[in-house]
Parts: structure tokens; sequence; C-alpha cells
């Protein structure tokens, strides 16, 4: 088995049954690194520990976050699951495609599971890097949260380098970095008065960031763009 | 998603919790045949109900068998699962190879699975056509038995005919059938006294019963093998 470069990002986790199970699930696949943001169960329930059995000690070393930026801050890549794809257009990944863009692209890759009931919200969607969808029957979509967990941790730890992948793209930045570089370009975007109609706005910054996002920018090449969008904005 | 060739077959199972987790699970996988045998929990248990959500008619729907050899009768393969190999050699298989054979075999596949304390016991195991493990980390081997059902059961609603199976096999015999012609060659051997040892014995059969059974004899084929079974032992 290979142990694969990912960690589990649980939002909003209701029921503690799923994050012992979760864990347990984690440690059979040897991903150890398991972040909670806001969670409304608590890891130290008892529930929860029952579920874990070997996976105890994942549990108990979760780590709590307040978002899900602080959460992925030192991932490459942040991959939310969702059963059903909106409207807006978005990348959309098969479990064994995103597998394999783990090994791909070289970091660590988050995981990430929205709250039991209602999946991630569609703000949280629009700043992940894509959404990978489970294929299940139609008539019975909705995976427990622990067997989603355990899919994708199996994928990734049986995932092999595409054939055609001969080529490596260069190491993307983490997404914190990123996150520091959109946030300019969000603000100095607000600053120009671009797009006043405020019902026009929010699809274009979407498009646009998905666009960024996609390309992976690496290190160098985010300098290089802070100094364009200062450029661009007459701010040398 | 494809749906998947496959009847569960779950032996001496203990917790309903995991007897509604199967279901639902196989449910999101479009596994409809649930086959208990000699279960230990009661599929009607409300705590069986409460996990199974969507999964409810799958359960409701569950047989019960008094051996493995009834519950898969109807079957052209059963694949057990063990986390560990034993000794005795094996057809060992990979989720994802298994996969692929229920797609390359015609007809319906049996997945096996064991008690949770104990795993399926040698006997069982023997009369299998191969055992499939999960790689998981050495050091947290044991999977929760629904989420060892449900990657089984997605790897299958997720397998793709490998390129190099190109010539399909002819489709093999139900199990059953298969079970009819060995037990005459069992009764045969006793009879005709070959390795009185009894030491000798039980490796010999099991030798010979695995090599007939890795060929997949068709059904026309099992007629043939009748006749020769008989001329040999002179019966004609």
């Amino acid at each position: 088995m290979k142990t694969p470069s990912v960690v589990v990002v649980l939002v909003g986790t209701q029921l503690p049954e799923n994050l012992g199970a979760a864990a347990r699930v984690m440690a059979n696949f040897g991903v150890r690194d398991l972040r909670l943001v806001a969670p409304e169960a608590d890891p130290s329930d008892p529930r929860a520990l029952a579920l874990a059995t070997h996976g105890a000690d994942v549990l108990g070393a979760a780590r709590r976050y307040d978002d899900l930026h602080a959460a992925t801050a030192d991932c490459v890549r942040a991959w939310g699951t969702a059963a059903v794809t909106r409207a807006r257009p978005r990348r959309v990944l098969h479990p064994r495609g995103m597998a394999a863009l783990t090994l791909v692209e070289e970091g660590t890759h988050a995981l990430v599971f929205g709250p039991e009931r209602t999946g991630l919200d569609d703000a949280t969607l629009d700043v992940l890097d894509g959404v990978v969808q489970i294929p299940t029957d139609p008539a019975c979509r909705a995976l427990n949260l622990a067997q989603a967990v355990g899919i994708l941790c199996w994928e990734c730890s049986a995932a092999e380098v595409p054939t055609d992948a001969l080529e490596r793209p260069p190491p993307p930045a983490a997404r914190g970095a990123f996150e520091g570089w959109w946030g300019v370009v969000e603000s100095r975007i607000a600053a120009s008065g671009w797009l006043p109609d405020p019902t026009l706005r929010p699809k274009a910054l979407a498009t646009l960031r998905g666009a960024f996002q996609r390309a992976g920018f690496t290190e160098g090449e985010l300098r290089t763009l802070h100094g364009f969008v200062r450029a661009l904005s007459r701010d040398v």
C-alpha cells in the first residue's frame, strides 16, 4: 500500500459516530491527518471513540480550524465532495482521476467533506479546486460520510500515475499563497469599479478564480503575478 | 454508474449496525441482493434499520441461508475477503482485479464477508474461488465490515474491462453445478482408497479443487466431466 499524500478535512460534521468511523478508515489507508472545520460533533465524544478503534490516535490528534482557508493553507489542492453538480461550470472529477492527480501534482492534497445533512455549501465549493463526485445509483445518491471518506482514501492509496502523464507539471504553491494573491486581486477589482452591477460581479469573480486556480501557479509564478497585479493597478 | 453483476453474502455477521450500513452502501452502488448465512445479528433489529436508510428495502429483502454452498449455488464465482493470506497457496486478488473479472466472466459473482471478530474460517476459504485482499496499512489492517462491503461494491461499479481481455472466456457454470460434480469426485476418491494417509488427503483434495475451480468449467464441460469421472471409476 502507498501512503497517500492527502489530509481529510471534515466541515461542520454533525454525528460523532462519523468522526470515529472516518478516523478508523483513514488509519486503514495510512491517512493520519484529520482536520475539523467548525465541527458540531465533539471528537472526544464516547460514540466517536467507540467507532474509531485503531484510528483513535488519528481522532485524538485531529486539529480544529475556524474556516476552510486556514485548514487547507498548506495544501496544494483542495478537492470537495458533492453528490450533485450545480448549474455553474466547475471542474468535476471522478475519484480515480482525483487520486491520479495526487500523484501527478506534488504536495499535500486536501479531501473536503461537508456536513451530513446539507453537504458543502456553494460558497465553499467556489473556493475549492474542484469537486469529486462518487458515481452512485441515482435512486440512492447519499453516501454515509465515513463511507465517502473511506472510498476516497482507498482510491488515493490504490492510485497509479497515469501512463500518459510522463511530464509532471511544476509543483503548485500552497493554497495559502494563492489565497494571498487572490485577496489582492479581489480588492483591486473592487477598487477599480469594474462591473458595478452586483448581479454580474460574483459570476465574473468565480470565473476568474476558477481559471487561475486550475492553472496551479507555482510559488515563483505567484511572486511574478503579484508584480503583474501591482503593475496593472498602477501601484508599483 | 454501471450496475455490478454481484451479490453480497455476509457470513455470521454479529453486529446489526453492520447489516444496516452494508445494505445502505450496497444500494448506493446498485447492488441489491443481500444474502445472510447463519447471521448472529437480526436484520430486523432497529439498530440495523436505523443505519440502512435508503437501503432499507435491500435489508428487508435479504434472504437467509444455512450454508455458503446454498447461498452461492446460482453464482459463477464466489470471492472471499481476508486481511491476511494463509500459508496454503491460494488465488489472491486485488480488489481492482476482482472487479475486472466480474466484467470478463459472465454471470453473477458473490462477494463473501466473514464474521467481524474472526473473518472467514479456513474451511470456507477453501471452497471459494479466491480471496480478495484490500491493501491496508500493516499497522491498521482491520477494516470495518461495512467499509469493506462499500469498497468492493464501489470497485465493481467503477470497473472497466481490461484492454488486454479482448477474448472473453466461455461463461462458467453456476457454482451449484460445479459443487455437484466435485461432490462426485470427492466420493469417488474416498471410495478409491487413494492417499489413505489422513494428513496428506485434505491438502491433495484442496489442490485438486483449487485447480479445477480456477478453470471456470462451463455447463457443457461439466457434463463431459461427469462422464469422465464415471469412466475412470468404471461406473459407466
